[in-house]
This record gives structure tokens, sequence and C-alpha cells, in this order.
């Protein structure tokens, strides 16, 4: 049994990023830039309108010169045909492009014009600058807009457009194969006969990955057959991540890690000091000139769910590209006293309280062990409690780590 | 112009939830449940051993028994064949069914077996109930586990698959379609020419609509032509939302609102106290016996992306089903002083401070207005400043609207 950190510090070490490449704007979502986006224009890329009004020069109406001849009218699109001179403006359209020596636009609420080529201001002074945007205030070209390692969001995809970020560079998603193992365990269609309980960790271990956009298949389960779980983890080596669940405790049926031995697949650790997940075991095959990065999470579910969040995400964010391996916890107190037991750090279902103080707090949930899926109906993430300490006062700082 | 409240109720009002349907539970992820799901089994189904190890009486180990005869073993997916009387024990594994009598487990590591059927226990004392989880502590048949209105996450998969949810109550999911407007605007792969910006408003509501899991239809863009528009609007009304950009402010092309008129959509509201995103116009047309909701957003890209998250995410959230319209706003306090001009509400691009304090901080980025998308890199939501204040010191109260 080792230390998380090390656990942690062991996965960092043999999860290698996948290979780079190109995706194409509308795909893009979920992918972490494998290199900066520069920008090919500046933005805007002309002075701008930013209202609906009439661009001016702003001597002009600060010195009283206030019913002006209309020069021309510039819609967005347009390129300006002409300059403004004093005694002149130039109707103009929200996001149009300034015309020449104008240095300000007036809003079209605050004039009056009788469509006579004429246009009078009913304003008798305007700030420099007043309604428009200079070329290049935003960005510049040849500016870097999002660095390397930026995971894309949906936000972000109207500042890559406008970039001209038609291929997104970013890294092959890793390929994922789902596995629990178990006589006991009946598909979730099925009503389980005595003895039996419905596979739940397949349908949850294959959702989980599918929030990060991975092509996940889901291999059923199998029974305690050595030849059975053999022959289905040859097919899961196909895959960049096979998940395994059940059958690597200390029971004479835990057959997992033998068979993956046999395989070929490398034990990098078994057994870490984590509450509930302690059985979890990691391994690497090289197949195809490829890393096949294995784990065997416990039977139980929110061991499995536990295991996911703290070493399978951290795999999977390390392939994507993610520079940074964990995503940071949120700081917080408890907001009621809590009790844990052992000598392993605990990780318990929680969730944010939601009031209107600006403190954060998290409740621990009402929770039965690791086969109880009942506590996560509720749960947003789940509360670190220390090794070294069972009472855990209400207001004791803790971190809280969000599902994604 | 409306305040925001009212055009909020005013959605609330207009928009209703869509017809109920089920689905797979392996697609359900991002739907919302139309019905309470009950379990049609007990969790755990039967008193089971949550270690691998020796199913005992207590009242043997506590009275110094400590030599047992091994009845049986009794792995996951068996049923017990055997009670156990006094001076017996069965082996046990994980998960597994205890034997009549049993009501205590003793871990496998704290006992010595020589194979000889035979175990000898090398603990002194145990707990009654040590180990065992009794049938239906987690839930019991026929009890709802989760409500009506629950937005089902990857995390609650396994605990739908337990309870034998195969099919997921929920309701249709709008389609929607995209088409922003103006003369402007070239496809994101094309370089602009002179007076040309390139179509990011397109491709990000098309991305912030399938955050929901919506089929969105990219209808390109169109030039400030009404016979296009008209056409390119047609098409769009063929789905349950139709989000149009540009056009829609009081510029002589602004023709949104005219040409929905003329289609028959009904202006609900048009113009909305807020900034950025005043010129909102938001419309509903019955086609094909069903509502269309059509929301004309400003084409400025920023505002075109708060309108999205105060209006058309709203809405979506009503279609869906969720029992409540609007996500909590997370509160906190400025991590560092900030400005707004103006007399309408600003929602202005914010990300969280993380750190290890317990208090919700954060900080509003330079944002340059409407146009500037480069503000957006690094914002993770919207901070609401009140429009009866323009100096907000470090420390002073506000709302955060995370994005999605």
């Amino acid at each position: 049994m080792i230390p998380i950190e090390q656990a942690f510090q062991l996965i960092d070490e043999n999860v290698a990023p996948l290979p780079t490449t190109t995706i194409s704007l509308a795909s893009s979502v979920g992918s972490v830039l494998a290199s900066d986006i520069h920008s090919d224009v500046n933005s805007p890329p002309h002075d701008k309108s930013m209202m609906d009004g009439f661009a001016v020069i702003s001597d002009d109406v600060n010195s009283g010169i206030k019913n002006l001849s209309i020069v021309e009218t510039i819609i967005a699109g347009d390129w300006p045909q002409h300059p403004i001179e004093s005694g002149q403006a130039s109707r103009i359209m929200t996001g149009a492009p300034l015309p020449k020596n104008a240095d300000a636009v007036v809003m079209v609420e605050q004039t009056e014009s009788a469509d006579t080529g004429r246009v009078q201001l009913l304003i008798d002074s305007i700030t420099p600058e007043k309604n428009i945007l200079r070329q290049g205030v935003n960005f510049k070209t040849g500016q870097t807009v999002l660095a390397r390692g930026h995971l894309v969001r949906a936000t972000d995809i109207g500042l890559l457009a406008e970039v001209g970020a038609g291929r997104i560079p970013t890294r092959d998603k890793p390929t994922v194969a789902v596995l629990p193992t178990g006589n006991e365990l009946v598909n979730h269609e099925t009503m389980p006969r005595r003895g039996q309980i419905r596979n739940s960790n397949g349908p949850m271990l294959v959702a989980l990955a599918q929030q990060f956009g991975l092509d996940v298949t889901n291999l059923g389960s199998s029974v305690d057959d050595p030849d059975q779980i053999a022959d289905l983890i040859e097919t899961g080596l196909n895959h960049d991540v096979l998940l395994l669940s059940g059958g690597v405790s200390a029971g004479t049926m835990d057959l997992v890690p033998v068979i993956l031995k046999d395989l070929g697949v490398v034990e990098i650790f078994h057994k870490v000091a984590v509450k509930p997940g302690k059985p979890i075991w990691f391994g690497v095959s090289n197949r195809e000139g490829r890393k096949r990065y294995v784990f065997g999470l416990p039977g139980n579910p929110v061991s499995s769910l536990v295991g996911f969040h703290l070493f399978v995400r951290r795999s999977i964010e390390k392939m994507l590209g993610s520079p940074t391996a964990q995503i940071p916890p949120e700081f917080g107190v408890l907001h009621t006293a809590h009790e844990t037991r052992g000598n392993r750090p605990t990780y318990w279902p929680g969730k944010r309280i939601i009031d209107a103080h600006t403190i954060r707090k998290f409740e621990p949930l009402v929770w039965r062990g690791s086969s109880d899926l009942f506590a996560l109906a509720e749960a947003e993430g789940l509360i670190k409690f220390q090794e070294n300490s069972t009472a855990h006062p209400a207001g004791e700082n803790v971190e809280f780590f969000p599902f994604v």
C-alpha cells in the first residue's frame, strides 16, 4: 500500500500525452490546445463605430457646429468612400468602419435628421473617441490569444473563429474500454436473481469517461472465469485505457492482477492508502507502439467512482495534454460536524451549501459506505478528510473536489 | 426597454416544457427527469459481506471460540447453501450474501487457515454487525431514489443502473437553429477583406447550445437583405429555438424585428435594461402545433454571449423541464476594485480567484466592451454589478454567474 501522493506521482511519471493532431473548430470543445493560437487579424480590424449614429469631428461639435451635411451612409461591411471635413458627418451603423478625419460618433438618439441630407445634433459637446473603437485595441495581428494547454470551452469558440482558427491544434483523445468482472453481475435491464446485482459500474464508468469527449467501448461484464476475463482484457488492450472493476481485492476469486501480469501488463502500483478505493491496481502495457493504461478499480461502485476521479481522470487529463494534471480543489469549511474512521485519507460524498454567504461551505452527506450509490444522488463532489483525525467540527477547513 | 426581472418573468410565462418521452440509460446524461425514479430492488439486495474473510457468529468469537470449521465458500453471485452453527464459519468474499445465523465477518487478514477445513481467528473479540451490510439499508424496494426535475449526471448512471432504470423518463430536447446576419460577415475559414469580419457568433452560439446536448443547425449567415433573411428565418422556424444575431439595434439596416413580425412571430419583448445586450428581441410563433421561440441577439459577440446565458439558457432549461429556471449564482466578494458606468445592471466577464482562502473571490477581467472576445479567454463567468453604483471597492459583495 502506497500513499496517495506517491500514486499521483507514479501516474504522472508513467502517463504520456498522446500525439498531436488537428481537428475542426466545430468539434474542438473539450480539447486541449497543443500549441498557442495567434491571430491573423487585428481586433477590431479597423477603427469602428460602436453605435448607430453619425461620425463627426469632435472639434466641430465642441466649437458649436451642430448642423452638418451628410457625406454618405456607411454600414457594416462597407468601406468609407469619403473623408469628412469640418461641417460634415457620415451616417454610420454599429460595427461600420469610421471615415477618415472622424474621431467620435454621436448616437442616432441624440440627433434629428429630416432626410434632407443634413443632420442636427442635439448635444452641446462630445469627448474625442466617444463611441468608437480603434483598430487592434482588443488584440493585434500576430498576438497569442489562447495559450498551449488551454481547455477549449464553448465560450472560446467565438474568439477562435474571429482569429481564423479553422483547424485546432490538439492531441489524439484516448479511447477507453470498460469491463466490470464478477459472477454476481447482470445487465441493468435484467431483474437480478437471488445473490445477483445489476452491473452499475459498467454504465457509470462509460458515462464518466464520455464526459471528457472520449470514445468509450462498453465490453459488458465478465464472470470470474480466468479464460473469459483474459479474452475480454485482450480486446480491451486495443484501447488506450482499459478500466476494469472488481477482482482486485484479496479474495480467492480476485483474479485480475494475476491475469494482467500473464498478459504482459506491468504493474505500477496495487493498493493505495485512500478510503474508499484501497485495492486499486494500475499498470502499463505496450501494444502496437502505443502505451496502454490499465486500471483495476474496486468492485464497489463508490470505490470505482472515487478511483476514477482521483486516478483515471488525472491520467486522461495528462493524455489530453492538460498542463496541470490535477483540477485545483475548492477550499472551504465544513457546514456540519462530521466523523471519519481509519488511518487513510477519506474522500466523502458532499455538496456545496448555496446561501448568500461568501464563505464556501460543504456538507458531508449521509453515506453508508462504498456500495451506497444513493448518497451520490445529492453529491456534487468529494470532501477530503485527512488521515490523522477522526472528529471534524463544523467550520473545519476542508478541500472539496467537484465532479466534472 | 424593460427591467431584466420582467424579461425573466416573460420568458418563464411564455416558454413551456416540451413533451415527455423516454430515452435509454446510456444516452441520458444531461437530461432532466420527467418523473420520479423508484427502485425495484433493495440495496443491498441481501445481507452481505463488505470484506473478504469469514462469516462468523460474534458470540462465538467473544466467548473465546476462535478455531472454527469451514462450512462452505460463498462468492459474490452465489447463494449460501448452509446456515452456520456455533463453532462454524463460512469463507465469504466481498459482496457475497451472508449465511444464516452469521452476524459478523472477520477480515481474511485477521485469520490463519491451513486449508484443512478449519480457520483460526487472530482476534479476541468482534462487534456484532462488523463488516456486514444489511439488506435494504442503502434504499428499499419502491423507494424514490431520484426525483422528478433531477438533472442526470454521469455520477447518477450507477444508481440508475442499480435500480433497473433502463428507460429514463425525460422530455424532448429542443432543436436549435443559429443565424447571424450582417453584410460584414464572412465564414471563419476566410480571410476578411477590408470592412469585413469573420462570423464568430455563429460557431459560438452553436457551441453554447450544444453544451446542453441539443441538436443544433448552423444556418451560416445572411447579408442584410430582407428576402434572404426572411427565407433563412423560415427555415429556422422549423426548429424549436431560433437564435439570430445582429440586425436588432436602431440602425437603418436593422431589419430583423420587422421581418419577424411579417412572418407572424409575436414580439414578447424588445430591449432589456442590461449591459451588454440591451437590444435583445424575444418572440414566439406557433408552427405545426408546437411553439417556436425566437431570440434576436445583438451582433456584438459578447452581447450575444451574455444574452445567451441570461435569456436563451433560461428558456432551454425550462423546455428541458428543470424545476428552477435560473442556476443560483455564487456569492462572493470582489478581489480588486472595479468601476462600471451607466444605468443598467452590468454583467462583466470575470474569473474565480483560486487560493487557500475559504471566501469566494471574483476578479473582473480587462474588457474593452461588447466586441472584445479576448476578455473571455480567461473568463469563467459573469460578475453582476447593480445599476445604482459605479465605484465597486475590493471586498464588495457580488454575484457570479458561471458559464455552464
